[in-house]
């Protein structure tokens, strides 16, 4: 395998790249000067040394300080703590500017077909409780998609979380921002049934 | 214009329908036999004879009787009222069969545009509900589409509400089916928050 | 099934239509007035009295004489007849305006599953040629579409023609407008360096 | 600008990724262990010293020797040169399998909006042709994409090829593979007419 075939089947385990689209990027850096792609090699490189995952929230974060900025910041209600799938699942509700509380990166959600709970981060969730009900936690809100792996997910982190005396709480069904009745699903017309207000 | 291009320009006004499927139509129709042509004549011409507006939810129905076999069903919960825009959107909540109540077809929604509630049947609603409310009814779902249209329908009618003491209800926000909050809009998110649970 | 059923289930029936489509083709029937829902009955019913085959190419045509437009042109070229797939085919021909022969319209194409040629007119076709090559036709065109389909039966129909002493051809193949290179299959790049000019 | 905000950026400028993609990629490398991220910085560093521009068709190649290895095969025909705007077109073509002539890469089309020939090697394909004929060239094929920028290429190449002895060609144009009459633009039609056999 030469260094234009290595690169592309690289490129190709990227998120969402196939081998065509890895080509591309090939070719793209091919006409780019040497000089960009020794810093696009360096930024990679780097990553790890100037990126550090928060010790609370887990999330990744570019910081001076291993603690993240969210996590450190006095400001915020510690009474709520959302624990999230992903990172990107932070920045979104970060983005929506509604909530305030606290965050806890789970590091994905449950797979269905395996039924397996690897390399989320319940166990660290759940050592974390004590010290964040001294801090005055007093609602956990589970904020996972809303589909069978996140409802999968929510059933899962729940029980873990039944010793516990504090309130756990899912994000609201109902329509979303442009739904159609006649084209939502049954499962959102009941819980926009509900739900209703 | 023949009778190819004249059958051609009335599908082309049928709902999402271009000149290209509605030439394919025509085809359809030519290629089958005339008695099947006659029979789909029959049928559209006979559809106003056999098929009703019923005088209390305003649907389309094809019973025996004026009124439709949802507004003529004893075992229906008289103390809620669903205010749909369409027939299209009554069958959809029908469906999910989570909702026992009693239904009003408003005739779609305002166009922003002109923000005209021309040919909506706000008037006809608000003439019902005297009687509505002897039977028992106590709360009013405005169940329209999660759009501006939707929400300028639900603000108008509610107006037009104010003088009855009856509760009048929205449709609940939140995640629908299948969605995953990195790509969820922020209006959503917040009322996926708002009304967790 | 009610009326409002079976306009649907009509409806569902046409090329391309699903029920939730038919169902909104029979809402809209539903609010027109009367006097369209007449005038569209009339049109479908009358289409068989207005509207002729062809004789010689087969097409449907609301001429008013049975042989259509293109046919009694005594200006199209008698020595060219292009064999199309469907009427829709015979009118993309005619409407690209390169082609001033004749037509003549086989029904369709052989479908793969059944390797059947029912109901195409390839008899119809072989019985009109001593006509044709009387009135000077030298060559016939097979203008099918590029896929398997018409692959097979362009083979099919040049079997049949193998005993008349005519030139048979078929459409070039090769770079679509808009064809990439990239994205382009083997095969039409093949044919695309076989036909360069 | 922190550490996981500038590679966002840099892969932001990757051909076809946009921010949120261009985010997931950052996620999968911060997830990825530090040698997988070394290995891949390595990859891309390494790029420039493994990977050559071959100095006879100008695409990159990762052989040992600055010649790559299409240019380099004796059995390949010199009598035909295609002349072919990427790499990937020069891939594509190969791939097909019906081309064992020569190849040379131009580096892109003509813009239409600037209509300049900006970095293409129109010069350096000119002047290698005295050396081509020598070698037995008697054909070279325009293999540009069927497209006004394509179109343009080959105009302008043709332009500066006339006082060359050498027939010039360009890719037969057609129905390509799957094409349907019904959805053919006129052009096609017309090519596809023109190029029958």
């Amino acid at each position: 395998m030469d260094a234009i075939e290595k690169l592309t089947a690289i490129f190709s385990r990227f998120p969402g790249i196939g081998p065509r689209q890895a080509g591309r990027f090939v070719q793209f850096l091919l006409r780019s000067s040497p000089s960009i792609r020794r810093d696009i090699a360096e930024s990679i490189r780097e990553l790890g040394a100037s990126v550090f995952e928060c010790p609370e929230c887990k999330r990744f974060h570019a910081g001076e300080k291993n603690t993240c900025s969210l996590c450190a910041n006095p400001s915020r209600d510690n009474s709520l703590l959302a624990v999230v799938a992903t990172d990107a699942d932070l920045s979104a509700l970060e983005r929506s500017g509604t909530f305030h509380g606290r965050y806890f990166v789970l590091g994905g959600t449950i797979s269905l077909s395996s039924d397996k709970a690897n390399g989320l981060r319940i166990k660290e969730l759940v050592s974390s409780l004590q010290e964040r009900l001294k801090k005055g936690l007093n609602e956990i809100i589970l904020a996972f998609p809303a589909n069978p792996e996140g409802d999968a997910t929510a059933a899962r982190v729940k029980e873990e979380l039944q010793e516990f005396s504090v309130k756990v709480t899912t994000l609201g069904r109902g329509l979303s921002t442009g739904s159609e009745l006649e084209y939502a699903d049954p499962e959102t017309l009941k819980n926009a049934l509900a739900s209703r207000r």
